[in-house]
This record gives C-alpha cells, sequence and structure tokens, in this order.
C-alpha cells in the first residue's frame, strides 16, 4: 500500500500549535533551528519542541562554547510530577550536556503567595521528593545549582526592583484574575530568570511549556524597558503537551485515567496504557485493509514523545501502522511495558537520588 | 478684657482632623484616654495626637508591665527630615520610657520598588544621616532595635504570606493610582508593622501622621482575616500636621519658606519665623484692643506642637495674646530664637549621634 509521505513526528495538534505560536509571538522550532544544534534530543528532534524565543543565541554559545544558562523551577505544591515537568528536565539535561550552567529553584515563595503553602513544608517537600525526582529524570546532582527562592535575597530583591516596570494591565494579561499573590510571584519569578546574569550578562534559556509563556513574555519586556543591568534577552524553548490518554487536548487531574503521575505503580500504569486511545480503525480487517491512524494515537504520542528512543524504530511502527502491518493490541502492550519500565526504573533513580541528597549542589546564600 | 474659655490647645484645623476621625475609622484621642498614660508628652497633653486606634490596649500594657512594642519607619529617600518624623520620634520615645521595645526599619525595598532608589543607596543614606538624625531627636541608640527591610527575611516572607489576604481594590482605596511596586511596598509594611509580633504575640503601637491611616487599615484587615498566627490588632496614634508657615494645610516642598526641614541653617530657619503667618490684627492699637487670635496662629502652633515645653508659660502666651498683651513682634522674635536653638542642639546631637553609630543596635539577621 502507497502511503502519503508527512511528518511521521506531526500530530493531530499541530494547528493549534500554529496557533499558539502566532498569538504568543514565538519563532517556530523548524529544520533550520534544529541543524543549529549538535546531537539534538528526542524532543528537540521529533518536533514536540514546537516553538521558541531567541534560541539561535543559545545555537551560538554552544557552538562558539561560550557561556550560557539554563533555568527552571519546580513547583513544591504539587505532590507528584507529570510527564510536563520529564520533558522540562530532558531539555535542561540536554542544554547542560552542551555546556550551560543549570539553575533549578524552588519556587516557595509563589508556593506561599498562590497556594498558602508555608516556606518550611515547602523545604520538607522539595528535599523529600521533587528535588530526588528531578535528579531521577536526569539532572547532574552535582553540577546542577539548586536554590530556594526564598533564600537567594538577589532574586527577591531584582523582584522589588522591576515592580514598576510593568503595568497591572500587562500583570493581567499574564494571570487574567489578578490578585497581589500572584503579582509578587511574577515578579519573583522575572527575578529567578535574570538571576543567572546578575554577575554577568550571558545567554539563558528557559524550556516550558506553552502556558508559562506569558511570564517569558513579561521577564522579555522587563529586560527591554531596564538598562542597568545590561541583561540578555532570556531564550526559551516550547514543547508541547502530552495528551491526555483518552485523546483530549490536556492531561487533568480530575480525570486519573487521563494522565500519568510521575510516580506511579507501575503495573497500575501499565494497565492504563492498555485503555488508551489509538488511532485504529473500527475492526481489525478495516485496519489491516486501510491502516491505523498514527497522527490520532496517543499511544503513539507516548511512543514519541516518551517511551521509544531510536528514530528507526519510531519511525518503522509508523510505518507499519499505517500500512496495517501492526494492530493496536501490540501497540498498547508494547506501551504498557515500557512505561513500566519508565516507572521502574524512576523508582530506582529516585530511591538512589534521596540517598545521595547530601551530594545534591544546594545553594547557601 | 473677658475671654472665652476655649481649649487653649485647639486649632482651627479641628474641624478637619474631626472628619479625618470619622472616615477612617480612628477614636478622639481625648481627655478619656490621655488620663491613662502616666507623664503625658506634650504631643499627647495638648492633643496634638488627636486620633487613635486601639491605644487602651497600650494603656493596659503600660498599667500592668506586660509587654510591649513600637514600631517606625524611616524613607530613605528623603534627604532632610520634617517636623513631622520629629513628631513621630517623640512618640516612639514616649513609649519606648512607658516600657515599650522600639523597632525602627529602614524602609530600603520600599524605597526601591516606589523611588527606584538602589538599596545600596538607601543603606548608605540611613547610616550617614537618617538613623543618627533619629537618634538626634531622642531616640535611645542602644535600646532601639534598627533595621532594614531588605535584610529582615521575617519581614518579607510575611509580605508573601499576606499576599492574598487583600483584594486590589483594597489596595487601590490606599494608594489610588495602584502599581506593582505600591503593592509590594504595602504587602512589606504591613510585614513590618506585624513583625514584632511573629515570636509571640503583644500589643504593638505605631505612631503616624494621619497619611498613613490607610496602612494601618489594611494591616489591621490582614490580621482580622488570617489567624493563623494570632496576631493582636495594632494600635496606632494619628498627630496632626504641623501648619505650614503661611497658614495653609501642610508644609510644601514647593514652597521653601512654607516649612522647617530638619536640619536647616539655624540663622535662616530664625529668619523664616519672622515671616511666619500669626493670629494678629491688622494694627497695634487693634490687637492692643481687640487680642489676638491664637487659634489662627502658626507661631502658636509652633510653640505649642514643637517648641515650648512648660504647660504654664504656653498658657501664659495664650491669654496674653488674647487679652492683647503681647504683640506678634514679640512672639516671632521668640520663636525665632527656639528654632535657632532647637536647630543648634540638632547639629550638636547629630554630630554626637555620627560619632557613635558604632554603638547604634542595627539588628542583624
Amino acid at each position: 500500500m502507497a502511503i502519503e509521505r508527512i511528518d511521521p513526528w506531526g500530530s493531530v495538534l499541530i494547528e493549534d500549535y500554529q496557533k499558539i505560536i502566532e498569538s504568543y509571538g514565538m519563532e517556530p522550532f523548524n529544520e533550520k533551528i534544529l541543524k543549529k544544534f549538535p546531537k539534538p534530543n528526542r524532543l528537540m528532534r521529533r518536533f514536540v519542541v514546537f516553538g521558541h524565543q531567541d534560541l539561535d543565541r543559545i545555537a551560538d554559545a554552544i557552538k562558539n562554547k561560550k557561556e550560557f544558562a539554563i533555568l527552571t523551577g519546580i513547583m513544591p505544591s504539587s505532590e507528584k510530577l507529570h510527564l510536563g515537568n520529564k520533558m522540562v528536565v530532558e531539555m535542561v539535561k540536554y542544554f547542560q550536556e552542551q555546556g550551560g550552567e543549570a539553575n533549578v529553584l524552588v519556587a516557595d515563595l509563589e508556593a506561599l503567595a498562590t497556594r498558602d503553602i508555608s516556606l518550611e513544608e515547602a523545604e520538607k517537600r522539595a528535599m523529600n521528593f521533587h528535588i530526588p525526582a528531578y535528579i531521577a529524570l536526569g539532572l547532574d546532582p552535582k553540577k546542577t545549582n539548586f536554590y530556594f527562592q526564598s533564600k537567594n535575597k538577589i532574586v527577591r530583591d531584582l523582584a522589588y526592583e522591576f515592580s514598576t516596570k510593568l503595568t497591572l494591565n500587562e500583570f493581567r494579561a499574564i494571570y487574567g484574575d489578578l490578585n497581589a499573590g500572584k503579582i509578587i510571584s511574577v515578579l519573583t519569578q522575572i527575578g529567578d530568570i535574570l538571576y543567572p546574569q546578575v554577575k554577568k550578562s550571558k545567554p539563558v534559556v528557559v524550556p516550558v511549556g506553552p502556558d508559562q509563556s506569558p511570564h517569558l513574555r513579561a521577564c522579555r519586556d522587563v529586560v527591554r524597558r531596564y538598562k542597568k543591568y545590561n541583561f540578555i534577552l532570556p531564550s526559551a524553548t516550547y514543547h508541547k503537551y502530552t495528551p491526555s490518554l483518552d485523546g483530549s487536548m490536556k492531561m487533568s487531574k480530575s480525570q486519573p485515567n487521563s494522565y500519568i503521575s510521575i510516580p506511579e505503580d507501575p503495573e497500575e500504569v501499565a494497565k492504563k496504557m492498555l485503555i488508551t486511545k489509538t488511532g485504529g480503525q473500527k475492526t481489525i480487517e478495516e485496519q489491516k485493509k486501510l491502516g491505523g491512524k498514527p497522527e490520532e494515537c496517543v499511544i503513539f504520542e507516548l511512543f514519541k514523545q516518551h517511551l521509544i528512543e531510536d528514530d528507526d524504530e519510531l519511525n518503522e511502527i509508523y510505518e507499519k501502522c499505517k500500512q496495517g502491518k501492526i494492530m493496536c493490541g501490540e501497540c498498547k502492550k508494547k506501551a504498557a511495558e515500557l512505561m513500566k519500565k519508565f516507572m521502574e526504573d524512576f523508582n530506582k533513580k529516585f530511591k538512589k537520588a534521596k540517598e545521595e541528597m547530601n551530594k545534591v549542589n544546594i545553594m547557601k546564600f
């Protein structure tokens, strides 16, 4: 059977992301920018990273072996991580391996201001779960600078310094329903993003999901308006969401079978794979005849985004599906095995990370 | 000549202050509350302190020798002090002498967020001028806890914790034209006011001018809504403004002859007294016949608020003026001498305070 040659890494959601690129003033992450990066990771090669801002600056820094930094944050209010956090860590890890200085903040002040979580509670949660979990997902504990917002006086001072650089309407554009807690959280986050540049201006990349784009915009507005520090405009990568297991736009906590937590019981998560939405035809006969629709298949999206590292292997599944040579049951079973293995691996690495928390570079101020 | 027996400490402005009491939800500072305080100071005895909130609580603490605290702030953006600062210091001093623990913060974060003054610059100004000036005005350098907002992590953390306890409309009521810098400044100020109670709930009194009333209201609203700390509602005293030398409502920086700075050249300030508005009649003859109007006399107000400590002496001037036995030139000359002496004294004390800055209790965190 002849198949159309379409982008095998594409997604049915691509149209939505095109809109996001346009409305949020991002640039598309395409072949041209991809080629500028050595050994791009799975998310980049497959355009799960779909948009960016000023990423050329990071590519140049890598190429010319110049200093650059990476910044991401941990929100210690959540009790578990999700696949979006995994993608962030993979991006941080990639840039870290290309020579970037990685900074990971625990947003304890934001948790206090927006979720009423005490600083003590936030620290406990971060030390017991979030930091070792980020290490289990791939961060180098010795090379990564972890810090708590509340203990970083420089970040806190920057929040005050920037406070008059944005109008309340601009804050409103970020958060919609505005309150003072959200305002000081945004200001603190801007302080975090610019913190790596306080001693010396340098490119900084912030890997995020598209929902974080307004924060980047606010930060970039501050940099444009406030010349005192000679900050370089921060760069960003934007990655797609992992679709809900039932095929809707985004995983939702109200539907436990729609999403995957990290960690999750390996057996349970395997079971979820077996009821996940695929792009299969109504009957096996039809599928053999017409082929499946990997572009509409959540299992295939999980393979692509998370579970299958080898491009040839992924490509083969895509082709076989389109040709009706592989059935959904087979893919679900494979996904169940891979997801189970991922969780088992995570658990092992998490245990090890917890035992080695003394080796983690948690910044003192 | 028979004179009406009116309150010799009264003021033509009293009607305005009655309105302020009503619209800001203060209680009047009257004979009844005055009697609860041992050895009331000049400002209290003469009802320059015109309003208060929950001041009975402070009177009780003094009477029962229970712990209480005093809180005031220094705004390090100003280059000089004014007579309003002098009144604040006198109130702090009074409560300090009655056993209160005095806390004086330098609002360096507020100066950063609302006036774009760097923390370094604010510290320099406070150490070189504001702190020794407050000591020269009467604070005990060893017994007073001075601190910088930016260095007080507890205050800063409280600002985040309280950030969702007030609505943006409530912030707007305080500041009118709102921006994020003002919002975080109010939150930090609330942190300051409640800081003395963090380790242990206790009455706290904040002596202020009526323009600061909205801040107190915001702080008291937070306390009412947020029960976690068992904070006691902060108390406040409100004192009148010193009228403009030309008789208008408030001193204005745009009219150098309308106000008195601290410090000011002793000879210059003496000259200002000679052109200050009095309550005299058009001619000496009329004044001898009809008497003067001390209630409308700025010189008399300066005697009452600042220059004459002895009640009998002040009363005598009042009576003589009403009876036409003293002319305005005489009072102006007296005011010139007293004001000159005040400035000379201030300069001496300021010099001494600067030499003894090493003895000042500036809190380390």
